[in-house]
């Protein structure tokens, strides 16, 4: 009895809305009502937007985006220095330097990391495409922000070491070639963070990296 | 340039995502990210169900509950006490009470309660809808199920009121009439709860209505 509460078409749209990140059957159940009771204003706009991204909704073949075009709009923004390109693991990492207007450049997204525990190998990410891009000659500058953790790094050291054989390639073929410019995130104590919570590889990098008192 | 960082469909996809209850500009970007994921998972059928649910779901005429036909799941439930009616402020009460399977009897939802403040008076619940239902004669219980809140009390006393007046009315026509037994949810303790984290109002109500020890 208690499985069909509300009717079968209801129970069906909470059982899917529990499946949403950060919802459990509570939450879900509450959302379901909100929009029910909000019918006009946002169950109908909702639906029709996730009609929309069910049509149209895609993986931008050149950097891995998502976006409703493909290439999407980032790489397609004339205002953006297509010379320096920022290497992220995941669609949120590139969504997160955006909302911070850090970086005015392209991005390349990986879709994860090297995880051998996991099964994830180089060819389960998107490097290949990676070393397609920097072949062409055009991007100068590679920033590998992805994330501090033992995973990230050594994703980071493997591209570095793919640059770095790929450049060798190219010098052969042309003397001339200069090799890309290989950066990271600089590590250290966020802004607002308090040291007593700080890790110590954490506080190790911010003192190593110390700079001069502004 | 931050508010248009994944493409117009995406930014108007999480900004509807973002006024659901509970979530916020943050975890509506992440429950957007991982509908585009999961699409055909998730996103398509989630989609699909709010497409139903905006075609299908209306309130229900006869008790006010929501569901995909009217009159609803629970009014059409040939097993349930027709006699017994459970009176509550809004639907997400009616499922609370299903859920845990705790009567089996009809319900007629109320749309919220008496605030004056808030300019809901007796004409906008759903309090002639109940007098309709009442005047029939075949409801022997009336179970006022409304939260122990001064608006949910002052409505529960309200609705008595209007009752006891009919009853009085139905008597004159027929004076065999017997009229409507009217009760509400006991207060006390709730399972689990300690004492040290209760209210002055809880523990009053828990000893006036303290039982013989089982």
């Amino acid at each position: 009895m208690a499985s069909h509460v509300a009717g079968p078409d209801i129970e069906k749209l909470i059982k899917l809305l529990a499946r949403l990140p950060g919802l459990g059957p509570r939450s879900a159940r509450r959302v379901a009502l909100h929009l029910i009771k909000n019918k006009d204003q946002l169950l109908v706009p909702l639906s029709e937007a996730m009609r929309v991204a069910v049509e149209k909704v895609q993986v931008c073949e050149t950097c891995g985006n998502i976006d409703s075009a493909s290439p999407c709009t980032i790489c397609t923004d004339t205002r953006r220095d297509p010379s320096v390109l920022v290497v992220v693991e995941d669609v949120s990492d590139l969504w997160a330097l955006e909302r911070a207007s850090v970086i005015n450049a392209a991005y390349h997204v990986l879709g994860g990391t090297l995880s051998p525990l996991d099964g994830v190998g180089p060819d389960d990410l998107n490097i290949a495409g990676l070393l397609k891009r920097t072949a062409k000659g055009e991007i100068r500058e590679i920033i590998l922000a992805v994330n501090a953790t033992v995973e990230g790094q050594t994703t980071a050291h493997y591209i570095t070491d793919q640059l770095q054989e790929q450049a060798k390639e190219l010098k052969v073929s042309n003397p001339a070639y200069e090799p890309i410019r290989i950066s990271q995130l600089a590590h250290g104590v966020p802004i607002g963070g308090e040291l007593d919570y700080l890790d110590e590889g954490t506080l190790l990098q911010a003192i190593r990296s110390r700079k001069a008192f502004e």
